[in-house]
């Protein structure tokens, strides 16, 4: 990866929202962050925008049409941050950058994190191609769409067990993340390896 | 791993509970695995066992310490089913033997492995010997702790993604596995080449 590589798919923007709207959003934001989602109610939100919760519904369609709105945030911001370590990615590599990339989000924003990829939302409410675009870095990184998969399972697992604190007492997670990159880069090794008549675009090509 | 190798920990067993307070517990895990963590609640529990719900604790001291009680069951199997994996891994070796067990595991008891892995229950709570021998096996098919962290949490984020919807529709899985397996085989390998010195014990051995 160089820093004149093309993103090859565009980014995505979510939806344009009334000023009012916006604020409304903000506000939800607000209350995810600092709560969790339980807290992320028409009364709650009411109640910090200083208005009743009915007159919300002039501006959004409810509480789900909060929750999808920071979603496509979150997604937004994931897939920034993604990218910018994918074009960047220091001695360590674009795998290991990618990753603490990630790490570094999901830790900044536990609540926001969870909304974005639990089982709160139904599969395909979100922005399609803000998805697609906020995961691509995966496979630019690796260079196999599988790995990438693979390796976004990873640092869904790594994050989520360390927001939920489920590690062991004493575990060097900073070790076990360090662990995964070295995985993913081997299998990237492997994998070209053993395909050098087609080799993918954007594997990971720095040495560890 | 070959058939004779010793468990390293001898498992642990979950606490001895009285005639009663079994078939409360057995209860519980029908509900939990039928409808969710919601509907595992003393009114309920009563109602499947034709009693009143204060009498349930006569038996046990609340609907936590049914959780904690699965909780046990469901890591007794999971290390159950890991071992048997590891010990037994076929021509594909023990870390995709122990990947597969894993997954199938949490495929056919979803809210019990949602339970037992999620944020509902305080860190702690669980029996920590059981906790350990379960994840074991991990352990014994790479031969690094670090490596069996990073591969556990990505069992876990593959897992959990999965269980969650949260892949693309068309998604090849299996495949996704497979990279997954192919990635901590490749680090096995890539470790035992920079520590000849003193090699782990039980590392992956099976050339894929």
């Amino acid at each position: 990866m160089t820093q004149s590589d093309p993103v090859l798919c565009a980014p995505s923007r979510p939806h344009a929202f009334s000023p009012r709207a916006t604020e409304i959003i903000a506000a939800g934001r607000r209350l995810l962050e600092a709560e969790g989602a339980d807290a992320l109610t028409m009364r709650r939100l009411g109640a910090e925008l200083g208005i009743q919760a009915p007159s919300i519904y002039k501006h959004l369609p409810g509480k789900y049409a909060v929750e999808l709105a920071l979603v496509d945030e979150a997604l937004a911001e994931i897939g920034l941050a993604l990218h910018q370590a994918v074009r960047h990615p220091g001695p360590a590599g674009s795998v290991a950058s990618v990753l603490a990339a990630y790490r570094e989000y999901a830790l900044a924003h536990p609540n926001l994190y969870r909304l974005a990829t639990g089982s709160r939302l139904p599969r395909g409410s979100t922005t399609p191609s803000l998805e697609d675009w906020s995961g691509e870095p995966f496979f630019l990184a690796t260079g196999d769409p599988q790995v990438a998969q693979a390796m976004f399972s990873f640092a869904h697992g790594m994050v989520i067990l360390e927001l939920d604190q489920r590690f062991p007492d004493g575990s060097d997670l900073q070790r076990t993340w360090d662990a995964g990159a070295d995985a993913f880069v081997s299998a990237c090794r492997s994998r070209s390896a053993t395909s050098a008549v087609a080799p993918a675009p954007g594997p990971e090509a720095e040495v560890h």
